[in-house]
């Protein structure tokens, strides 16, 4: 039997007049989308036309819920009060599920966007608000975490069904972390040298740190960027040696029923 | 068997730190909420909030969508690709059906909000906009509008189910538009009078005009609003008198099961 | 003495993470910048970087207010009241000077932008709105509007100085007003023709229309766009011809100055 | 010659329909008004009407700068790129000096609002941004700030004019910071006990702590809050106990010329 992989990528992040990263690229690459719901970014025309090329390709779609800042891109941190973060992610996701109803696909996990989701890992009132929001609105939703966080022990303490994502361009540090940004090297441009080690990781289904350390760390999907072209080809380049490795790249539900 | 009539009424249109109209006093008179949905007026919070007092109440809630502004609450004409306002209206639909979610009850009507409305009472193509959305949300919403407009027109060519409302505290016209604000007396204040005129149509059916001719139109609904105190004090009047005159004043989806 | 004139184009259109339009392009072509002042468009980091690099290149620049719709990008017509109307333009000059003084350069005329532009030329209540906020702010403000119109009606009328622009990529009908966008042929994309009809608009310093006839109306700057590659090489192509047949593009309070 | 004293508030916090404060009433207490410019509250035709109502009753007006948060109504801590913080305040001040040309009367000083507020007293990045925006509009705009604090220093290093307030109904500890309003006592609300301690806070010239310690702190204002009815009462009854012992209040300006 095949071994089975997800892979992801943050797509219809554009504004009414505005485009933004390379949805039409990244729709041919991954098999789950993660939507923004019209806060950090996205509209509902967006949203509806995600959903539908989606279903047109196989892609399964979560909710990108982020804060309500479309100057900042959701990535400034924004210190509110977890019942109001609560109700704005539980909104988000609704008005997803209104948009895909248009595709009449499903919205089938939840992902957040930028600081919060960096918020979230680590502040254990966000994590919690947020697993509150998907619990409330769809309790069979996965939520597609960033493992060891404090995401991940929310939502397994609200026992809502957790799927685990590793970077596919992004170093690792031997306790788990992301190398941060700033130092160099911490983001993988060589998309030969990403190709080999993201089979590696799929392989072992450990994540893989810059030490060369494997991690105890499972998995269900690789993170995809698409914010530059260089980013869409080590994408590409990883999504065809997987193929050629054998790996099926499959939809989150798909990926998430074979029982990892 | 007693008459049915259902009462509604627009709430939670406030925002963040706003306060506005009377919610707590019309939540105790009405048994209709439409609730606005964040872009006129209304945030995530408020939505749930108001979904939760209207379980609490035996109250039945709809979706209130309005264009998004904010800054003109929703009362300035805009005109836009009939296919971007339906996208509006189902977001704000589905973004209602999460909020709802956390009270455990379901949205089951929809009805478009000041300039919206008002426009797509006359406008076929907004009218079919917010028809298609409705349908592809959720087909078997009702949706609640004025009789003889083109929304109504527009809803029954969608095969939606349609429910009526008359104004409870607006005279009207002979050919069944309401009498313009300006004119003196459009406006209905005196409690004991409107709550005569509110016995009158229900016990009729029909919707009284101004000349005082009763117009071959019918209504499921009888919209009051919350504005002003006056208003919340006329709104009382209307239904106290009629359960008085033994009108059973039910929830929107029993009035519509009740057979018209 | 050398024939003069200006040619001005709409920049700093994007906001906060979205480019949009050529700005870098345009600020090599153009001597004037009608600048977005955050409500269709720009931020108020982009308007700073557009003042300091205007006033790097010589360019002057105005307020370009729009209605507050990013979303629709101030194209969609809005019916608000004209004193909010004449408030929210006033609101944008002002937030455009505080920009402007990073540069250490004034905002010397104001333009409307997209549907406010559109709907001002010929609705007198929000030709005067507009009117009234240039006067309110700085009277010495030149008002650059389409002649004939509604707009430079009312800027006669309040005794604010006028500047008329005429479109370098538009034909013109012959009543003076431009050929409706769906008319084939209504957007010069030639360059070669754009340029030689750009030569003999500034020569006889008159508009001509579409059936060659030479409308008897007067410009002082010629509007081009860059929205599109073609727009770009069209606006360049116009320029070169007319810095070749000896004519000087100057900025806009240069060319009121020179007293046509 | 008597000894005087300013007044200031926070006021124009609504937003197109809807009302916050007690505009009316504090615009008859203070001297000095903090203006809401469009972001955390606040619109243009708001901040029209309080310049024109500012100049008939003599009181001088200040931009009063938040973030970009009518949600959360400037009250959530943002964490974003001081050049983008920068450019927010410039923004705005140059907004309300639009706005106030209508009533001719010049915007004489600047006071940060709420979490931004908050946040610049102990972050230098963020106190030297405002300080900055503040020195790139107008440097001889006053600064209104909390002495002790970052942005006093920020702003003298700056070389702009400082104006210090202190708080009329909120209680100090021995470091000069306020008690946090979580513990009893911190705001005062017994309208004698606050005009007794403003009428000693005046005559000597020093913030007066919890513990009754004279605080070696000078300041050129009060301030006073109008969320409440009793907030109302207290700035009241602190205004006239201070007439009474022939305090002047005097607006912002003539108190700095005065020279403290």
């Amino acid at each position: 039997m095949a071994i089975k992989i997800n892979i992801n990528a943050d797509l219809g992040e554009g504004f009414g007049p505005y485009d933004i990263g390379n949805d039409a690229a990244l729709l041919d690459i991954v098999k789950t989308a993660n939507v923004a719901c019209g806060m950090h970014g996205g509209d509902p025309g967006i949203m509806r036309d995600i959903a539908q090329l989606a279903k047109e390709k196989g892609v399964s779609i979560g909710a990108h819920p982020g804060f309500n800042d479309l100057w900042g891109f959701g990535r400034r941190q924004i210190d509110m009060h977890p019942h109001d973060l609560e109700n704005l992610v539980a909104y988000q996701i609704g008005a997803l599920q209104a948009m895909a109803a248009y595709a009449g696909i499903p919205v089938t996990h939840v992902k957040a966007h930028g600081a919060l989701n960096n918020m979230a890992c680590v502040r254990s009132d966000y994590a919690s608000a947020i697993g509150r929001a998907v619990k409330a609105v769809d309790p069979s939703l996965l939520h597609l975490v960033m493992p060891g966080t404090e995401l991940e022990r929310a939502t397994r303490e609200l026992n809502l069904p957790v799927a685990r994502e590793a970077f596919i361009d992004r170093t690792y540090e031997d306790d788990g972390t992301l190398t941060p940004r700033k130092l160099a090297g911490s983001v993988i441009r060589d998309a030969d040298a990403a190709a080999k080690r993201a089979c590696q990781m799929v392989s072992e289904k450990k994540i893989i740190a810059r030490s060369g350390k494997v991690l105890d760390i499972d998995f269900d999907s690789l993170c995809v960027h698409g914010d530059e072209e260089t980013a869409v080809r080590v994408a590409r380049s990883c999504k065809e040696a997987l193929e050629k490795a054998g790996v099926e790249i499959v939809a989150l539900p798909e990926m998430m029923q074979s029982g990892t």
